[in-house]
């Protein structure tokens, strides 16, 4: 299959290049994590993928999180898939470790590891296992520590599908003021309370849309860009959307988000990780079968998706497709 | 209190003006339903209060949802409502009734006589109390004889947050479908479903912002227009919200709308229709108690929503409230 | 089919007999309503049915609970079911009218009406349409204004699949210590906050389960009877429950329970109301239609249910059913 | 304080002994983790708690489950525990090891090492990090993969408060019929679903309630026994509980219960195992400080907790506590 090349250039696209003190804009995508034939950690699939990823001008890579099966990894993996993704990521890119446990001393470790393996920054979820019992001080609390722990700057990871924990939009006003916290991902789609947190936050603090099903209006109501999964499987459309939400150009914008959005559905709520890889199969990345208890797409589903994606636009309409 | 007057002239704020097959667009007041002392419904006071949003030039009127504690009315009472609301209502601009009820037959009688009151188009929950054992199938055959029992134009309401029922994506989409269905009031701010529906809809099915929390972002995300319990508040800082969307003015919409969330959050979330009228009471409108099970605000209570409503600049600093 | 019938004198099960002053006790059923081709109140197949319960032995009915349809009927028909229900139901046996409405003042006047209609005690879902803004100082002044208004017996009743509002322990204790509130019905599973409420209120508090899914484990947990959808269909084994529960002879209890929880599944959970009349259909008895947007069983889940009865030894092995 | 002892052969208590092919019956504790000051696992805290709750007859042990804090501790830690565990717990007592992790691989890992350290059984949440994407039959191949990996007896443990995930009657059942799965821990409370259970599968399969909130309602639905955190502070009422209902006084049962139901409450819904750890430290066990981001009792939570652990008669009136 040919597939457009782009240059490094692509940077230009608006976005504010990564350096000290700036948090993260601009397109990220939360990178899938391949493995071998024997379940084990592929450095090779993840090197070639993020090559691609990189040439089409993504402004960085969130490693490790809930579409890199981050959950599913022992700590040893974590780090292999951590050091792969550093070396292939230049230094101008952001690469921002999912480092989220159920515990504050765990969490600490996790992000001095991660940095360790050259992380930019981590990306925190909070510790919702016992979200009954724990209060909003004692979330405070975990996010202070770990921020002065790790030593690096530290994202908030709401993502209330997963964790059955919504973070309240005076909590995250609470977080965003912690020294080092320098942004959220939120998965929630709750543009009222993103809208809420980008007034009341700094205006450096970074609101990033957690999915591109409500990447425009995100971006419509101030955020600073988005991690998005779909970014994986279509970079350079995600990064026009922001191109055209960054001109004014709202109707375009719209109307290509639009176009997305099935492709979104399908590799996010529909069928989570075993739908991202299995479109980068179908687009001749390296996607692979996800690990158990994720389970492969069947023939069908197989099927389905690679209509929902020449339907986008993102197969040409004869090819073949593996 | 001195307040700005605005002629009718307001209308030209860019949406379509009310027709014979144009579906609602702009920004819609859900009004209060104001009580005397005694507990029946005050048509004076619901007159008075029209007067006020007519002349800032909303767009058209939700009567008998839930901000005008719709649930809480006689059939009797609903009926008083409808009469005296259109005939304070110009026929230029719309007055949709909200007439949900459990059964099918019971809907459809709700919106005859709706219609018979004078109202333009029914906004109609779906049947939720056997949301359980309720097929999608059963939603689309019981819309469909609710439009075409009623003979008028219906929009769709889905309020999980009252309902519990969160109407997926694509039996909205089936919904938009059945002749005379011409929008849906959506409160779930689930921004990512309204782009989809906005999409896979007609383009001239009206998609409507349920609450100001989300308006900014769904205007970008291809809403029609919104039904802003907040335009009974503050209704030209909304209108001025959907210009400046219209216009492309972002910025200047995200910062507006950003001011007015507080006030947002303690008229819908925070207090509901108690707080909507003790927020009335202090503008000088016509509120009063609303109906128990509900509460009128506490001295606290008041004093708080008097505050918030000063720093959004709705209340001169040194004002003197009642 | 042939059905074996029973005297009054099944009421010496062991509940108390319906006195002044005496809370309910034993076993209820939550009557269907059935209609006529036309969508009309069929009086006659109601009074039927009740004939057939009533010669059982059942302690007392519900009357316009959820499995009777009540959220779907007008206040006129509501008024027909009542008087036409008290023409059939003895005076010693107990007949409990659900009223629950979204306002204060509607819920005393329905059940004041139903007072009129003959009603022995109302049974009264909390107000729950508004229930994110409703504390709990307001469901206690609303119980309290419906318990004096109504001038007969309240019992509350909680019902959180359907209502969303899963009312707390210690809430239902407060409202167990008003006047007049002699009960609940909660079908809420809790057992927990059942063998609380058991504890805290006064023992003459009438604890009754709410589904005969778990009404053994809440007769050991200290109910005091239970108003079961399955008592429509078997009475008799339902009686049975009871008395090898108050007999301590909890295996036998088990056994049966176990038996017919299928049954229970398909009448509840899966269909609803329209499994129930469903299943009296198929056991000779009058269910019918139920009202959109509730609808009939297909052919197909009528075969399956029919199945289910015949497994629980509901229906003879060989027998023809209509 | 003084407190009574108990001599092994409280083990007469009418549960089956541990023994190979008989699944685990009777009272079990979930056990706390103490930590020392500095945060590290405190060995002897444990050996002493477990003399003292071996000595009072209990029938086995959970370790590392959710009131154990498990999710907060590295895997390295988790093996010290089980080992200490192991060396206090003699061989006619059982040991069962929490092992949830988010992958098969990392749980069969866990269950290994677990059993390596002389665990009899372990007791494995569902995958839930992915529950909106997982299927039934994943959940199945995963449990599948785990009891044949593990090489021991395993128990399915539903604690869908903490996991945000409910398994359904049916996926119970299905688990109940793989080899080597011969239990489940339900903290649901939902006894309806239990009773379904307990008739479905093989009557060998155990069936432990998970709160003594509901322990006596689900022995009568035909639980095999329990997990109870109330087990930790009061083992001799557990086990009288047990006894009680197995000599069929089910007055006797629910009158102790009831008067239990406070201290439960506080140590699991409200506190969580802040709430358990004082009332070890009140009771003069070996509770200390939870791991962050718990977090422990205020002063004011411990005075309540005292007087709660006073009114139920854990503690002598005039008791002077620490």
């Amino acid at each position: 299959m040919s597939r457009r090349r782009y240059t490094a250039d692509r940077m230009d696209t608006g976005a504010r290049a990564k350096s000290v003190g700036s948090p993260p804009e601009g397109v990220f995508s939360p990178i899938p994590t391949p493995f071998d034939a024997d379940g084990s950690v592929d450095c090779d699939g993840l090197t070639r993928n993020l090559g691609h990823w990189i040439a089409a001008g993504l402004h960085g890579f969130v490693v490790l999180g809930s579409a890199g099966e981050g959950p599913l990894l022992s700590e040893e993996e974590s780090m292999t898939v951590l050091r792969a993704a550093r070396a292939a990521i230049p230094e101008d890119r952001w690469m921002i470790a999912g480092v989220g446990r159920h515990s504050t001393a765990l969490t600490v470790a996790a992000a001095r590891a991660a940095k360790k393996a050259g992380a930019d920054a981590a990306l925190v979820l909070p510790p919702y296992y016992y979200r009954r019992v724990t209060s909003e001080d004692a979330l405070v609390a975990h996010y202070r520590a770990v921020v002065e722990g790790a030593g690096m700057p530290l994202l908030v990871y709401n993502m209330p599908a997963y964790t059955g924990l919504d973070l309240a939009p005076s909590a995250i006003v609470r977080l965003a003021r912690l020294e080092g916290v320098v942004g959220i991902k939120d998965s929630s789609g709750d543009l009222g309370k993103l809208a809420f947190v980008r007034r009341e936050a700094s205006p450096s603090f970074s609101v990033l849309a957690g999915s591109a099903g409500f990447f425009v209006p995100a971006l419509a109501a101030g955020a600073s860009g988005g991690v998005l999964a779909l970014a994986n499987i279509a970079p350079e459309s995600c990064l026009r959307l922001w191109s055209l939400a960054r001109d004014g150009a709202w109707d375009d914008a719209r109307e290509l988000q639009g176009r997305l959005i099935p492709v979104n559905e399908a590799i996010t709520r529909r069928w989570g990780p075993s739908g991202l890889k299995a479109a980068l199969d179908v687009l001749g990345l390296t996607g692979g079968a996800p690990r158990p208890p994720l389970e492969s797409l069947s023939e069908g589903g197989r099927g389905e998706l690679t209509t929902v994606l020449r339907r986008a636009g993102l197969l040409p309409a004869s090819e073949e497709v593996r």
